[in-house]
């Protein structure tokens, strides 16, 4: 049971905190469609990816494996790919550059202050633009937020992996701002 | 130095990184409008309390000291407002209700999975209704998110409170859409 009473006791994670304050939805819908559908250097598939395990480090199911099965289904591979984020990476080939991004990632999920030059100057060795350093500080820092108000509010999320794939194929194709 | 190389050197905080990504900048905007200053059961000061508070948690000065004096406006109060905030309100009447939501703003301010239902009974208590708990949350966990993008990217900011004085005063009467 969530934290506060929900018009729909059954909509999960984020979904059922969008209907109960509409005004709040609209922007944080267009917040996470321009970045993570949005024109970008970084693929849809590599955003979701920097959001899935940004997510897994704060310890939110529901974002973690939502977001994993939308890289799931920008990436076309199979739905092992959630687990796979959670264990770091050990199967998916993940280039240099898109691995010192979630360097950075991770140092911004602890703190913005945790980000050091040198792991600027690291994704730059590997090809990153200031665009790429960029989308990948805020969608890490708004993932900061998505997760805190999924678990802020106590919603409930489904357990398995596959009881999201659905929801990641609609996030990856239909997008974020249509309900 | 900010970590990436920006337009224009001089503007402070998150107003750089605005004009650098302004697709990005749009749903940011509109967010911290409808979060601090659209319809809600908290009026904008008790709200710009909130978001400047969690930004002295998270060690933003820039979020801490604009948002401070964006609440000194609404407040119609002294600038000193801003240093009683990071000095845990001691100069400035807190409502009880008020004191009960700043813990959950604490609480979200470290993990949204540190909020317990006992914190959210005692603002009940003290006659906070689920909007105000939802906003709350909310507010905190959105400025989870400003205060990792602004300092994740190395940005600059005045130091001493009064330089921020006439921000402030934009921002709570012009608000956030409008650059």
């Amino acid at each position: 049971m969530a934290h506060i009473s929900l018009p729909d006791e059954e909509l999960p994670g984020i979904v059922g905190l969008f209907h109960f304050r509409p005004e709040t939805a609209a922007p944080l819908r267009l917040l996470a469609d321009t970045l993570l559908r949005g024109e970008s250097l970084l693929t849809s598939g590599e955003r979701e990816l920097i959001a899935s395990y940004v997510s897994h480090l704060n310890d939110c199911h529901f974002c973690h494996t939502s977001h994993g099965a939308a890289a799931v289904a920008h990436l076309g591979c199979g739905i092992e790919l959630i687990d796979d984020i959670k264990n770091g990476f050990n199967e998916i080939p993940v280039s240099a550059k898109l691995n010192a991004l979630l360097n950075i990632a991770a140092k911004v999920q602890k703190s913005g202050k945790n980000v050091k030059e040198e792991d600027i100057e690291k994704a730059r060795l590997e090809g990153a633009e200031d665009q790429e350093i960029h989308d990948t500080v805020l969608i890490a820092a708004a993932f900061c937020m998505f997760n805190r108000y999924v678990d802020g509010l106590g919603t409930w999320a489904p357990v398995p992996n596959a009881a999201y794939q659905k929801m990641g194929e609609r996030m990856a194709f239909e997008g974020y701002v249509r309900a």
